[in-house]
């Protein structure tokens, strides 16, 4: 499995520690990934205090096979991501004088000050993310891939970068869902991991107004396994009296 | 400010890093702290894997006030959050037998079976957290609380354990939405910021299907500091021609 590419999601934002923004990036981006199979393998949101922003980056692009940033890269005072990237790998900062031009020619005459021309501060050294939602680009250099904040301009730079990534090897799911308190097939579910140690297998309870139940899902990358465990979870299911009901997953 | 408390989450769950599910607590979490004035520094999420749950809590718990833990704590194999903190703060973990009776309690004749047991493991020297929502509790050890991570059941506990936490002096917030280009009020901003050091100013432009704008967001712990920030954004938007709006916030 040592080579499979992994990734984290550094998001950046007081926004989203103040609970003024529910952050939905995170999730994107990992349902993008793992149709690439790529894992993500963890998460972090920091405010937006440079000191910070270079200690999770630099955390996580060490250990990570791709970081992917978002926030931050906007025109005002705030929007301090590009630097923050620079000093984290060591690197000046300076006007892309392909940025400038490109939003040069976007905005009108004398249309075009200094706070917009912020977002053409990139790394030295780093690449531009282009992308179909905004002049300003995204910025990649090394394994990291700074993106905007603003979801549908997070999501046009994830289509410019993603044909670039290194694929892994796909996970296959499958989910069984039951109306069956998690306490009654915890044994046999435990049974079923031991039985398939390379599959990950996991219980999510949920409570609704129509009543109680559970997702059991398999994830793994071998597909045959997946099913046999599958199997298994709906065989174990119907032994405790209840219907077992394949979702698409 | 140093006296004012300090939070980070860490959700805990493989289902958020695969994208299956979007975490919510955190929003959550952060607007509850909000109300008590505590300030939400980060937020992590890692997969069920007691190493990093271990690393990620121990980093987290040395350096804020408080730690939330979301996820991990059911009857099933998956459920490691309990023996990860544990570890973490180098104590053991046996069955509570306050917890065994609670639980045995709740169950017919023969269902509270071995694995339901899991969730009466609590680390030695841990306190209890008790709610409405499920009669298996979370967990209070040290600056840390272990939540459930179904949001229904998190809440409960939230309730719970908020009357407990110490008060912050709080932060107020104005919101003034304009129908502006973000890069023109920019600058306009940047000196605002620059007269109320202690605010935080952020900038949240938006692209909607009845046109793009900006919310501008002062925030702050001095009230009228606060309110006068926000009539100088009024202002500021005023004078580039545009109609500022004071939001609710």
């Amino acid at each position: 499995m040592s080579d499979q590419p992994t990734a984290a999601v550094l998001v950046i934002g007081d926004e989203i520690l103040s609970g003024r923004t529910q952050d939905t990036n995170t999730n994107y981006i990992a349902r993008m990934l793992s149709t690439l199979g790529i894992d993500l393998k963890e998460a972090r949101v920091v405010g937006d205090v440079e000191d910070e922003i270079v200690a999770a980056l630099n955390a996580l692009r060490t250990r990570y096979t791709y970081v992917f940033t978002t926030g931050g890269i906007g025109p005002t005072h705030d929007d301090i991501t590009a630097d923050a990237v620079a000093k984290a790998f060591g690197v000046g900062i300076d006007y892309h004088p392909e940025v400038l031009a490109m939003l040069g020619a976007r905005y009108k005459p004398g249309e075009f000050n200094d706070m917009r021309k912020r977002m053409a501060r990139i790394p030295l050294g780093a690449e531009l993310v282009r992308n179909s939602a905004s002049i300003a680009p995204g910025i990649h250099i090394g394994n990291v891939y700074v993106m905007a904040g603003v979801p549908a301009i997070m999501r046009a730079m994830m289509e410019d970068i993603m044909p670039t990534l290194r694929h892994g090897q796909l996970v296959h799911t499958a989910t069984v869902e039951a109306r069956i308190a998690e306490g009654r097939i915890a044994e046999g579910l435990m049974k079923i991991q031991q039985d398939f140690p390379a599959l990950s297998l996991g219980s999510y309870p949920y409570y609704r107004e129509d009543g109680f139940g559970v997702q059991l899902v398999a994830r793994g990358r071998d597909a045959a396994d997946v099913e046999t465990a599958a199997r298994a979870i709906e065989a174990m299911v119907k032994d405790l009296g209840a219907e077992p009901i394949r979702m698409n997953s």
